[in-house]
């Protein structure tokens, strides 16, 4: 097991409804040490990609895309799921459901900040049925921008999303997959390549 | 004028009603070279302090605040700022008055993440009225928790929110403080201590 498995058998929680609570490290509470790890490994991963840009998504994304941006030192850029009154100028949006609520929203970026000539590393905390990253691929297509690589600390194999990704020939890396879990067997990763 | 001041000078823009656009480098694209000298000052300030816990409130608040907790070595919590189903168990809350939109949002934090034993470093990008420090505050205070420091980013000094802090005793730094701002004239800062 790799880092981000050993610490998801020891703090990670599964709930009814397919849930893993990892609040205690990576989306509430922030294990920063571990999230270094997390954005050094996709640094291994796609420093050899000429990526640009880092796009990620409020609000859980950003802790690891700023890790990452340490090592690539290059922007980080988030797209934002509300309309604020502090964005203004010309935006990409794009439409996503989200599978926990059961209903749609729209992310925004300023089209400033996201260019036809950037190679980006989307970047995000979890990964599903992979909708957030659809709706984040289509504010790159809007923008021109190629998406060099995909790295996801952790994706819920069994929901169908990465793979998805993986067959429309996209690079993506997940650092830990979730090829089953239920409440009362727990966890089974999808071994490492 | 510090390393803030100049980049705000450089790259921020002012806006009618009170708007100063940062969005280059601080809350929609994030410039982590920044960030981190960002996160370094605080903790040049508050080292000695005995911080346990950083806290913060999403979204732009996470990125501050992971670059302190590097320094600070301790785990960083950021208050949600919707009722998510992913928070479950024994709950802190606060309502907040947004200025932004003139209407209440509530704040969420688990209890777990937050105890009578804390000794807590509050971090943000923005100060203006102070509404939403007085939430994180008020979080603190039923958990228990010590309020060891404050540290912001950008304040706006004129709305008063930081003054108020610092009279009711609070330890606040702000690495910006704008005493005033229009359109016509751009910025002017509070002189550093």
């Amino acid at each position: 097991m790799n880092f981000l498995e050993e610490r998801i058998m020891k703090d990670g929680q599964v709930r009814e409804g397919n849930i893993l609570k990892v609040d205690s490290f990576l989306n509430h509470q922030l294990d920063i040490t571990l999230l270094d790890q997390i954005g050094r490994t996709l640094y291994e991963k796609y420093k050899d990609r000429g990526i640009t840009r880092i796009l990620t998504i409020e609000a859980s994304g950003i802790a690891i895309a700023c890790m990452a941006g340490q090592y690539f030192h290059v922007p980080v850029v988030f797209a934002k799921k509300a309309k604020s009154k502090n964005l203004d100028g010309a935006l990409f949006t794009s439409s996503v459901r989200s599978y926990t609520y059961g209903k749609d929203y729209t992310i925004t970026l300023s089209k400033k900040f996201l260019q036809n000539t950037d190679t980006v590393l989307i970047v995000d905390d979890f990964m599903a049925i992979g909708n957030a990253m659809h709706g984040l691929i289509d504010l790159c297509r809007q923008a021109g921008a190629a998406v060099g690589g995909i790295g996801i600390a952790i994706e819920k194999g069994f929901q169908g999303g990465g793979d998805q990704l993986r067959t429309e020939g996209y690079d993506l890396t997940s650092i830990a997959i979730i090829d089953h879990m239920d409440e009362q067997h727990g966890v089974t990763f999808r071994p490492n390549p």
